[in-house]
């Protein structure tokens, strides 16, 4: 009666929404303060009052069919230009509004430049560990996705695991820095030699292979690290971009594609994103939002709680015995699990109400993920009980 | 290099498109007031005043990770419960929260239902004329879309046609009323026999067959008519709305399904939906304008300018000798064109700086559509124009 695999996708019990009512259940049951709640990346910073200010302001001054009516695939022109002047202030770049096409936030985004370039037998790579949802994504658009397996010493690419996976039906990568779940940033070394190796691919299967760099987290660059731009060191480069994290306007659904003119042919993509763009249903990115944006694109991002969230549980975590690599940037830590078993560790750890994601989920088993993007009095009591939780392992 | 069907979607220049820019440039040349732009579907009646006030107060005074944050799929709780009071009140019906999905418009409603639905192999009927993006909507689901041939006396539906095109492949039927481009309201006759025929057809098929009814106009019927809900005629339908011209909200992208308890599996169909939607990155509808709706869903539309653009122009095409069926609702008029290729008709018209459509492409050769949602003053200034045009006819 109905289409059963999306049935499927939209009854599936993920893990963390599993790990979700287990956390209400304990808070009914014990009060919230006996849940530790690592699972969810909801940005819990809050919106920046020049976004609320800005938003008012347009509201009560602007022309209503000017704010509210359909604005051409796109986006507005005045928020293009905005866009495209914040970035090339930035990175010493020239792009102009018409390599911005504004997107109902990065998951729309990426899936838009999924279905723009895949063709029969394409084939998508990706680093692990990755966001689950581009598996469901890239095969909801007739792709397959390839998965490069993860270099947990430094969380960089493993480039000889990613050569031997390259073929010419490889249609593009997906780099994904700062990264969700390991909070990682591609180095500029990697970048560099990233870009080297697919240049070289090209010439030698004849077509082009691009990079969809989804970026959600680019501004959660922190501890000395900061985020290369990939299309100043690779042509074929989509950036997808959201304001979700940087300025928490993850429901508002608010970000752009970015399509540099050195991409192989400005027109056949950009083009082929319009339709894309249209046949998923993405009319235009809400108008009030693009306006917002257009006064407010070169505006900071506040990362502070974040930086020192990342610190007080890297800290923690290390004294407590646990195995991670530093956070460069996003709001997680991925550290080992004390089993080599991480469902079964996770599943111990909620016994003191911690919540954290097990990292199989992110195609990494023996990790575990756990998302700091919440409140710095939660992490700081949540450190007796992970020292607790490892007590049980030694 | 990319995917040949998005760029051709992408790239395609639409009649609309074609008439938009022969418009811009002649008002470049001659003034904007020589043109007289009949071609868009775009409310002019300003987003009312309750609509601004609510989102101010909401983000004055909200909390910013609860107005911002992401929202679980179908939408906030209260949001979905106030349009469900708001729709029991008006018609009499029992529906709470669980029956309301929220999505971004009408067009990612009915697109996101069509993916929910579709099988191999499955059939969608609509009715001439037709919003052409049916079209579109359905093939990228991988459905068929079967168009019943138009019934111009009155733009009901032509029963007779209707019957033979029902197979055992059909999946669901489209219905858009009040109608664009027609301006007809499906009058409770229509819908009676509609629903009698389809439940006969479940029968002896031995599956359902659901009504999609999409209704962004749902608001918009005047003279007398009122549009039949359909639910309360026939179990298997989805509704579809939007408030985009409602409450002129078009570039918001604000619109839910319902899904009544009374479909042949309300699990089975709301799992699904949520999984389309998931497919299609509509992550969830813009937050903001969840609560500005979850406050404001009984509050009426103003059509008053629609009303009175919608007898003017009838009547003043009238007095120029058009064939044409009354306005009951949305903001259309259907004309017969004066010549057999209704593209030949409306190129003449451009002449005089009247921007129309032609009737092919909404499926119904040899008339045109004039959309009067635009200054009352402009259809005034139109009508010795519309006169002249018809003199060429005699």
């Amino acid at each position: 009666m109905v289409n059963s695999k999306m049935y499927e996708l939209g009854t599936h019990k993920s893990t963390i929404r599993t790990i979700f009512e287990f956390g209400r259940k304990r808070a009914a049951e014990m009060g919230e303060d006996s849940v530790f709640d690592f699972s969810l990346g909801n940005p819990n910073v809050p919106t920046p009052d020049f976004i609320r200010d800005t938003a008012i302001d347009i509201l009560k001054n602007g022309v209503p069919s000017e704010v509210h009516g359909y604005t051409v695939a796109p986006g507005k022109p005045e928020a293009r230009e905005a866009v495209a002047r914040s970035i090339n202030k930035r990175f010493g770049i020239n792009y102009s509004g018409k390599n911005i096409f504004f997107t109902a936030g990065a998951a729309a985004a990426i899936t838009i430049s999924f279905k723009a370039l895949c063709e029969e037998g394409d084939e998508f790579i990706t680093f692990a560990p990755f966001f689950p949802e581009y598996r469901c994504f890239v095969e909801s658009v007739g792709g397959k996705l390839v998965v490069v397996p993860a270099r947990p010493v430094d969380w960089q690419i493993d480039f000889e695991a990613f050569e031997s996976l390259l073929t010419p039906h490889t249609k593009a990568v997906i780099v994904n820095s700062p990264n969700n779940p390991s909070g990682a940033i591609y180095s500029e070394e990697t970048i560099t030699r990233l870009a080297k190796i697919l240049s070289a691919k090209e010439k030698e299967y004849g077509h082009p292979i691009f990079i969809i760099s989804d970026e959600p987290y680019r501004e959660l660059d922190y501890n000395g690290f900061t985020v290369p731009y990939i299309p100043k060191y690779y042509h074929n480069t989509l950036v997808c971009y959201s304001y979700s994290k940087s300025f928490s306007l993850a429901g508002e659904r608010i970000g752009y594609i970015v399509v540099p003119d050195e991409v192989a042919d400005f027109g056949e993509v950009f083009g082929a994103i319009a339709g894309a763009a249209r046949v998923l249903t993405h009319v235009n990115a809400p108008s009030l939002w693009q306006l917002v944006i257009s006064r407010t694109a070169e505006r900071p991002s506040d990362i502070s709680t974040y930086v020192k969230n990342g610190k007080l549980l890297y800290d923690g975590l290390k004294a407590a015995g646990f195995t991670c690599v530093q956070p460069q940037g996003a709001f997680y830590l991925f550290p080992k699990a004390l089993e080599e078993d991480d469902y079964a560790f996770c599943e111990r750890a909620k016994k003191y109400g911690l919540l954290l994601v097990p990292g199989t989920d992110f195609g990494c088993p023996g990790y575990f993920r756990a998302a700091y993007c919440i409140k710095t009095e939660t992490i700081e009591r949540s450190l007796p009980l992970f020292q607790q939780l490892a007590e049980e392992y030694r």
